[in-house]
């Protein structure tokens, strides 16, 4: 009896191309944020049940994949990699060093509903900065988020910030603090919900005028300066967060960043969890989508698992998301994931040959490869072609004893007869060099 | 209440030497295995039961994580990367292409015994050629191990090959051809119980003149061709196998690569799976550590999800016994994790300004972060020295508005000062060339 091949709904098999790009945007996130100093770590991809979810867990509990392992323990997959690194700053404390800066790319896992593109398996991309307070931090990872977003060639990014003590403040001014956490969640819904929708809720909640209020100041437009400006004028004094966003502002300054990032006061993250600025980031053009990165600064990462205090700022990339976020924009990537060259098969007792002149083009710092079977060469030809690999080395009995190849250039057609190794190695160079390679053909489904 | 942070027994944190260290493993086989035209892939950590386990499932299902998730569907994780691989094949027959060659370097996990040195959450790193029966593909299976472990850089490496069909062969001209699975595991286990061991269990299972027949063939020593043919003569004419092992060895003389492969009938690999060439590795001074990679040709790769037959040849290496390979050796690898340059915080208000030096630092290639923390210098140089950083820069208020940096190298003492920040980014080019840097201070347990 066969089996039906089949994957789990929300879990993706990758193929080659998709893979190929998914890996080299890793590779830039990494070489990104090691530029800025941040390290890698790694942590287990399942973990006891109460070092993840602590002693309840409310929504998150249901969309964790728990069970009893072999020996009966409580265990749960990794449904972030946040929990995981306080869990780990708390156990090695003392192998580390503060402030400590790590980076941490890896699939989580969680069984939530899987409609609106939402994945059960998918990648995050953390970054954080622990045991400082310092506002150099906070601005370190819009520098981060900035380099990591123009590394992976997005055109056009824009991050948002605030601070969480702003709209804490100005709700006390206008006498509703009580109602701080719904309202805090409400905005956060106001990219989902629309504004009248918003309204309507604030209305119901805190008072038609409160309401009215509570939306012009999460809706101040203008520069960075601007916005400050007229958020200072509303809370009627300055606050240490309004200085705070001062000294960033100025820094962005410096740094060439005023284009890049906004200050935003309806960005609220909507999570008990952040304490201080808060970032949410979006492409240009794929707004709709959402912020493909977020984040803040908390006060405590390890508080669960230690009586030492460890505040921190950091934010994660949603891979996932970013990549449909480029999709949408039609940035597709790179797809030259076949070899440069395929050496092809004509005759089998010269396989000893191919497969040695397939090592002198690799030695020249070409990919390639030896097809396996002697076949028509026709039916080689078109194996290239599919694979994407732009040139085909061929070397027949007449050609080995002359001691050369020939080289077919399967999109342009040329031809090249009767070079030595080193020649034809040369032509590769200019070739590839050139650039005209085939399109590997997509996939047909996902 | 707090919770104590721990791991689950045989899971894994990696601090980050170790896990830049991986990292760049795992890059420098990615980049190898593309050299051979090999495509990345990749299939989700947990999988239905049934397609991961087949209708049964011997050993391996005690040691699979198999749970209900909350959907009630019956799920595992991954336990290894041929699986996952087989059925995406079947899955993915005509979105892809044969011959295909797919590499794929993830963890799998299995709840086996944890005892000297498994581990329950590992790393593989497979690499296979599909639907392709040709001597060709076997032979380029042992180029890119060469390759890879070349690349790695690895001093001495040996694959041992064998073709399954020899040792079935000979025990067939020794009429004891009834016993062959036992005979092949009692084989395969040789290296781990010894040899006298190894004659007194052939010895209960096929008589003591077998027996020792059996040790005489799996001992023949010498070059490659001396050992097949030897072997051919105690087989007494030459099957296809011989003449499979002999296209081999013809094709390494041309490779360069006799002396690194030996022919070896001792070598099993114990599984029903393999059914032609077999391959082993071993590093030079750590063989006792067993095979770092491993593989063999199989007849049908998606017998359970299809009715078409899909020959291949592959091999893993796992990372993890690798690197403790490596370690038995003293090749430490890379500790080069932490930064290049630490630009020092003397003066909170320049804030800007520091993280305006590291982006052009950074610009010109370097690695470089900014300390957040106004504290004393000593402190942050004591930083620079923990991490691993060789150069601070420091740029204090006088610094500044001279519109000049200094900076100090923390292995050698020697300072530079005045420097405009260009004339600073030539002096760090100078000394990061130089090499000297500081190591990072080891992980003290894991």
């Amino acid at each position: 009896m066969q089996i039906t091949p089949r994957v789990l709904k929300g879990f993706r098999d990758f193929l080659p191309a998709e893979e190929a790009r998914r890996a080299k945007f890793i590779r830039i996130l990494e070489d990104s944020f090691a530029r800025f100093g941040f390290l890698p770590i790694d942590t287990p991809v399942l973990e006891y049940a109460d070092v993840l979810l602590g002693k309840g867990g409310g929504e998150t509990d249901k969309q964790v994949y728990r069970f009893d392992d072999h020996g009966g323990r409580d265990v749960a997959m990794r449904f972030d990699l946040t929990v995981p690194f306080a869990r780990y700053m708390a156990q090695h404390r003392s192998e580390l060093y503060l402030p400590f800066k790590r980076y941490h790319i890896d699939k989580v896992f969680r069984g939530e509903n899987t409609q609106r593109g939402r994945y059960r398996e998918f990648t995050q991309c953390d970054f954080d900065i622990v045991g400082t307070g310092s506002i150099s931090a906070d601005l370190e990872i819009i520098t981060v988020i900035a380099g990591a977003f123009r590394s992976l060639g997005v055109p056009g990014v824009t991050i948002h910030i605030s601070h969480r003590a702003l709209l804490n403040r100005y709700l006390e001014t206008l006498g509703v603090s009580a109602h701080t956490e719904s309202v805090l969640r409400t905005i956060d819904k106001l990219r989902k919900i629309g504004r009248d929708k918003t309204l309507g809720i604030l209305t119901d909640e805190i008072g038609p005028e409160a309401a009215a209020s509570v939306l012009a100041f999460i809706e101040v437009e203008g520069d960075y300066g601007t916005v400050l400006a007229h958020v200072e004028s509303l809370l009627g004094a300055a606050g240490p967060e309004v200085g705070a966003l001062r000294t960033i502002g100025d820094a962005l300054e410096g740094l060439g960043l005023t284009e890049v990032v906004r200050l935003d006061t309806s960005i609220t993250r909507g999570l008990d969890y952040y304490t201080g600025i808060v970032y949410e980031t979006f492409l240009t053009g794929a707004e709709s989508i959402g912020s493909v990165c977020s984040g803040g600064r908390y006060d405590d990462l390890v508080a669960l698992y230690s009586k030492e205090s460890m505040p921190g700022v950091g934010a994660s990339i949603g891979l996932d998301r970013l990549l449909a976020a480029l999709d949408e924009l039609g940035i597709a990537g790179d797809d030259g994931t076949g070899a440069d060259v395929l050496v092809a098969m004509q005759d089998a007792e010269l396989l000893g040959h191919y497969h040695a002149l397939a090592t002198g083009v690799r030695a020249a710092g070409f990919r390639c490869e030896v097809y396996p079977d002697d076949t028509k060469l026709g039916k080689q030809f078109a194996f290239a072609e599919r694979k994407g690999i732009p040139i085909v080395l061929i070397c027949g009995r007449s050609e080995y004893e002359a001691g050369t190849v020939g080289l077919r250039h399967i999109v342009d057609g040329s031809r090249y007869d009767g070079l030595p190794l080193d020649a034809a190695i040369d032509r590769i160079k200019t070739l590839v060099a050139g650039g005209s390679r085939p399109a590997p053909e997509p996939a047909k489904d996902r």
